[in-house]
């Protein structure tokens, strides 16, 4: 029988797991920590629910099948549900309503290096009746940024507004503008030569070509010339002028929460491959690991459940793909997998007074002290506690309950002491 | 659009979620304080792998279907993807292997109340390579007495061994042994009057049916007459006295290791439905919700992993089902719904000095004070505050600013004052 987990699925060894669990666990208090409020939803839904908003690829790679008579499916993300639970409970909601979601979603493409069928979305949207004010896309990068900086890794939040290079494409008088997004969206990874390429291929002439490329060229700019600089440029468009104006404002917020400049950057060439969004998109990179690419992603859109409701919906949002992730650190080496279990202490008894043992016991509870009780013979048990790395050894033996005293060893250094139940304490605290 | 989760699928309202999540959390800490080590397997499995064990009922249950030329299946349990892993990872696995995994599972039965085809398990094991000592049989029920002491719920675990009745019955010379444990399984539901009766359908004469009963009375005495009295009965089999044996052993570690006589009962009528355990079982009631049933169950078993590997791997674990349990509890209003938010202030800001706001907001952060930022109008926030039962709010205006003070709201009181940043920091921490 073929034992192996199936391609696309990610299955990692305790050390690993401990260490994908602690990062899931500051992501979920930095959402905590901001006011979000957790909502799970149904891994299995109607396939009706969930395919009601897609087409095309989304569809082939969902999977579906029937129960019953009852065609099912398993999310692919962890929006459409959310469009599908604020429609449904909208009377029992408070608007804005700003939840999270950490849950894995599944999809059945075709499995490829870094790609994944089932994987964790970490999700945060803020979600208005009606209306839903910008000041919320300037405090969605304050908790990317919370949570860059607590995983100890340096990133970059690249800030955008889908309007401005919407409003200057429509100004050039071009038609097709989203299939030159998607096109301009590959500029950092394909380069400028073969995206030229690809705009001749669509018929856009070289003078457009031209006057694309200028304006794409300020992005080279820091961030307060580059928003002047749009500001600046002449462009006949009210949705530019409105996007530049939403940009200008985000930036402006998210300086004042304290986003530090090294930490953002506008970014005229994220925009995002969904049509999904309408005004502010983020993405956001690792400055050691570039070619990852983003890993966090969001932005504003205006209306999220009008498949279920024709109630309007506005939010902001942004996810983090954290199996890819988590991979992808793991196979540059930066995941320390060093720490083989959250246990701190074994406790080795080699005789029976259970009073003696059990005072111990307790006051090890009292401290939330994160122990072990050993079974069988001492080498059998520092074996175990040398295998997993574990970094005191507690042993009560004859003399240590004449003495009324426990010998405790650092497994790190060996060194090996007598102390009282005080002094013990007074190491592992 | 049809738009409801399915039936037997649990969807929950944020301040619901957040206590569901709370109670998530105990059970994770309480597994991780003890040394258990967490691994997360995929939901969809190879059929083959899945249904290697099963048949008839479970197998009706699974939801399977084909994706390209692959069966896949959704895992039913914890227990067959654990199996399966040890026999995978056996080599990089160290021994005796504590995991723990919190994870959902999925069984498409007939839904009814109180049944759910998506639930939470909550599962340990200790897995031994070849052998197991029974030590670890009553480290277990110290995990459910913190677990259960932590989420503030009066339990009784109740634990036999599967080889005193087992052994008794077969001393009998009963040879239907399975079908009668079955039938006494159902003892505590069902009344003795109903189980004498199905005993005479299948043929169990009467003075058998009387020494059963005779045995099984035993169980009104307390723990230590209980197993003296086992130890006096006189029966004709090992395998009775090895089961005597064990319960013995267990017990008394249990008493040592601080269990309190109150949350343990020994329960002669404990035999659990599967055939997978071998010695020692337990179930977990509420004291005060009786007719939920057992809570946490599970047992020793002697191979895990007979279906993937010849090795041999013995372990004892437990299993909460998380779902029904908040489920039940919510039913009986047993589940604190008050808390909407984890959110301690919102912070409403009336004007634009960015210094004075900033130097507040990292001043919370640095001391992890869960805050939201208001946006809009102070009536729009208050409602907000009020609606989600924020314990505080934070104003900052003109006067606030000069006075180089900070205005607090208690919202429970109403009571409001001014104070300096140094004054906030000691209310909300």
């Amino acid at each position: 029988m073929n034992t192996k987990v199936l391609p696309g699925f990610q299955e990692l060894l305790p050390n690993e797991q401990l260490e994908f669990n602690r990062i899931k666990r500051i992501i979920e208090d930095a959402y905590l920590t901001y006011g979000y409020r957790p909502i799970e939803t149904p891994v299995l839904e109607r396939a009706e629910v969930l395919l009601s908003k897609s087409g095309g690829e989304t569809e082939k790679q969902i999977y579906q099948f029937e129960k019953g008579d009852t065609k099912l499916a398993m999310r692919f993300d962890l929006t459409v549900p959310l469009a599908r639970y604020v429609a449904q409970h909208q009377n029992d909601l408070v608007f804005p309503f700003k939840r999270y979601a950490i849950d894995k979603v599944y999809r059945g493409e075709k499995p490829q290096a870094g790609r994944f069928r089932e994987f964790y979305q970490c999700d945060i949207d803020v979600i208005g009746r009606d209306t839903l004010p910008l000041e919320y896309d300037a405090q969605i990068p304050l908790i990317i940024s919370e949570i860059f900086t607590n995983l100890k890794l340096d990133f970059t939040i690249r800030i955008n507004n889908r309007k401005i290079l919407n409003g200057f494409l429509q100004s050039l008088g071009l038609k097709d503008i989203a299939i030159i997004l998607n096109i301009l969206d590959g500029i950092e990874r394909e380069g400028e030569g073969n995206i030229k390429k690809e705009l001749i291929e669509i018929n856009v002439d070289a003078k457009t070509i031209k006057e694309i490329f200028t304006f794409i060229q300020l992005n080279k700019l820091n961030n307060s010339k580059l928003i002047k600089a749009l500001k600046d440029y002449e462009i006949n468009s009210d949705m530019y002028k409105e996007g530049v104006g939403e940009l200008s404002f985000v930036y402006k917020k998210m300086k004042e929460m304290g986003i530090k400049e090294k930490n953002c950057k506008i970014d005229l060439s994220v925009v995002r491959g969904l049509d999904y969004y309408t005004g502010t998109v983020y993405e956001t990179t690792l400055n050691k690991y570039p070619e990852i690419g983003s890993v966090c992603s969001g932005g504003r859109y205006d209306d999220l459940a009008s498949y279920y409701t024709s109630n309007k919906f506005p939010g902001v949002g942004i996810s983090i793909g954290l199996t890819r992730l988590f991979d992808q650190l793991l196979r540059r080496g930066a995941i320390d997998t060093a720490i083989q279990t959250n246990t701190k202490v074994l406790v080795i008894s080699l005789c029976d007074d259970d009073d003696y043992i059990n005072t111990l016991l307790e006051k090890f509870q009292e401290s939330n002290i994160a122990m072990e009780l050993g079974v069988g013979d001492l080498k059998k048990n520092m074996t175990y506690a040398n295998r997993l790395k574990i970094p005191y050894v507690v042993i009560i033996g004859e003399d240590e309950i004449k003495a009324k005293k426990y010998t405790i060893k650092d497994m790190d250094t060996g060194k090996q002491q007598k102390k009282t139940l005080k002094g013990i304490l007074g190491i592992l605290c």
